[in-house]
């Protein structure tokens, strides 16, 4: 069986990766697309897109309405990606959705629309599979060995320090073990900040060098022994596992989602 | 509430770890210790233990008839070992046995005698919870990222290439991912053996150098990112948090548990 | 004081990092490019190139004498790069050319060429200034640590393995140090090709993942440590410190020097 | 050739490797120890020493004296060790010590005396060889790629963070490169620290961790590119290759040598 898919976004970075994954993707068929600049045309008129007769819908009430589709692919704003997510789901066109910017009651809004109409909805902060398994072991991780630091490692164009992946992962690591004070309790620095930001008793180190693109390890240590988790981006062809994964997961919902880590067994 | 605890084996290299883990522990009491050559002895007679009064027995099943205790650590050869899990079954204590040696057909009369004792029961081949942890994680990334390789580092008296863990990590992965050849299709080795072993796809690199002690990694690979699990192992100590965490656990359980991966949550 | 430069090949992947560096850079001056199939145009009349005023020759000849020109990159392909070498240093302007396929013949011939018009000329193999640190750093390393393993990581699209780099890092540590065999001297494969290719006693390990770009480690191990020297290369750009070094001391040479490391201090 | 060689501290932990490496060695001879708590006795006199039918003196001048040696090893304190190092160049026996304990006038007395009689002499803070082969290969990697991070890693027993080779290692680097402000000129922390300690521009983070032994990785960025130089120190025998060389190389000096570094070639 094919799934039918719709996609918001198309021009931009993550779109554009969709686009040409759903079109590379056996299983997949891309019926349609949202864009407000490009309504009327097709896929194969706008530049740096694959050379597709996919039409192009203005208006996505008129998309979800014109189309057979089974999943709605949105990789817009968060304001617009609301109102996109909302009517999908009143046309019964199961959303995939990658942000994190809806607030929690618009999320709630979108999970009552979800279980009234029995349609499948995902939505994913962040799409990197590889990611999402880290922290899921990070957090698993912690309950035996409970001694954990965070090193991560980016580019030197981030202007932020720590990044917020770190900051998740110590904040999912504080949901399997006690708050603990960690290094020797009479440890000092000769120099600031040698030991990192510290959150709940976690260290979290992070480097910024040219050359970097986006690692992070998470460092147990245990009497005898040490375990790492590490995970490598490199470009963000890294978000398409998931989006693929979310597409085939969210046909088998029948309610809302929210982040990848609940897709994983 | 105190853990009253036996342990056969005490002169070992795993047994000397127990006696002083067991005696460090604040909720751990030894109350005995087997050792068919120091009968009637006190720990503190031997050299090399902590100096503790604590009773020696010859024979095991008078130590189990005159000990009050909750849980019987054998750390003993696979043979004395399954007469020892046996009687102690018998006598309602709680086996912990660390052993890759019984047979099957010796595990599924355990497996019976505790079920109809209603006496918990656990046996580890490997007590080092990081390696178990890096074994069932990258067990679950393999559902995601199928692409997979294994670098195991040890020091260069290891005779054998790959280790046992490395071998156990890939059947443990394939028991998730379909078998898949890996590398480009017209791949070839211009050096005979750069690609390393294979086992169902899975290709397994064994280094030997001085100064490495017990290293492995687990990589994975997926459009724009990587993933990697690692346990570093440095000295024995590394196996008395799994120890600890079976004596805990067999307290709980009224049947036979294999293998240290299903008391992890 | 500006260097003024000539680029051949301003379109191909490396050239155009090349042009793009050098306009990038504030002691650099690029005055000219060949291309034999733009002769006449101007680079901003050539798109994904940077708009610049800067006129293509297509005679070589042509743009050696109407140039005033200190240095001339070459990023062709060997046959024409040898011509292109030839002729600019006829015209005393400083070649560096990045290729490895110049052979012994024709390397000689330029050096005869660049000490008689006492006029510098570097060509490398290699401008990856990291890898080529990497290889010195392991040929020094070897002398104190002779037990040596190399790890290479490369995307799956890669046909061969060994990787290139990792065969001359090979031979470069054969220079310092004695053939060894390395391991346990009974050690055996329970698995063919576990202990990875073997040459002159060095281990080379290739792995091949989705998602790699190009990664090699060096490991050396002695009695109670290891020594690890890594270089990842993530894309194009790493070539272009070392053409960048190479600009500057070409300017101080009067003959011709092969290698990037012979320019290292 | 045999090396005849005295050493003095053979119950400290440095000094029973060294009497232990010294023994396994070819074409080293032991031939007397310094120990003022056993004079008289032989070293089989001592419990958890060789059991050599070696002289211990208590009187240092006695045993420089009566003892036809060609080397002396000082594993003492600084305040002993400097007394021996004197009387052992007055008796011309080349000294090699282990400590960073000496002052600069002192290091000079010892010079003059050394270059005076002719009598090569080594004084090394640090015999880990790998360590000294790091910080040599980041001194050089930082004059071609000057952005420059530090992670050191040690147990969580150590009190002071960063570890005294880390800030040797960025002082090392700050010879060869200038002082730069690394990272984006706007970044800022969103948790306190998280960029680490910072020194001349050069950021070092610490981790503490148990199971942690003592572990430091250099890395370097560039466009494209990053280079790491790692050291792993499992136990004291990682010294003994420092000591080794260090005994070979002063018999080939004729006056003092400071740090290990200025033995390798």
């Amino acid at each position: 069986m094919q799934i039918k898919i719709i996609i918001a976004g198309p021009r931009g970075k993550m779109g554009s990766e969709a686009v040409r994954m759903v079109n590379n993707e056996d299983t997949f068929d891309l019926v349609a697309c949202i864009d407000r600049k490009n309504g009327g045309k097709a896929l194969k008129d706008i530049e740096s897109l694959p050379a597709l007769d996919i039409p192009i819908y203005e208006d996505p009430e008129q998309c979800f309405q014109e189309t057979d589709a089974d999943v709605f692919i949105d990789l817009t704003t968060p304001d617009v990606g609301f109102e996109h997510t909302k009517l999908s789901l009143l046309y019964d066109i199961r959303p995939v959705v990658g942000t994190s910017g809806f607030t929690q009651e618009q999320i709630e809004a979108l999970a009552d629309l979800s279980t009234t109409h029995g349609t499948g909805c995902l939505i994913a902060p962040n799409f990197a599979i590889g990611a999402v398994l880290m922290m899921q072991f990070a957090k698993t991780a912690a309950k035996y060995l409970p001694d954990v630091e965070i090193i991560e490692k980016h580019h030197d164009q981030k202007l932020d320090a720590p990044s917020g992946t770190a900051v998740k992962t110590a904040n999912m690591i504080q949901e399997t073990r006690q708050s603990k004070q960690q290094g020797h309790p009479d440890e000092k620095e000769t120099l600031n900040g040698a030991r990192g930001a510290e959150t709940d008793g976690i260290h979290i180190h992070s480097l910024r060098l040219p050359g970097l693109i986006a690692h992070q390890e998470v460092l147990f240590g245990g009497p005898g022994q040490t375990l790492t988790v590490k995970h490598d981006s490199y470009n963000r062809a890294s978000f398409m596992e998931g989006v693929k994964l979310s597409v085939n997961k969210v046909m088998e919902s029948d309610k809302l989602i929210y982040g990848l880590e609940n897709i994983l067994e």
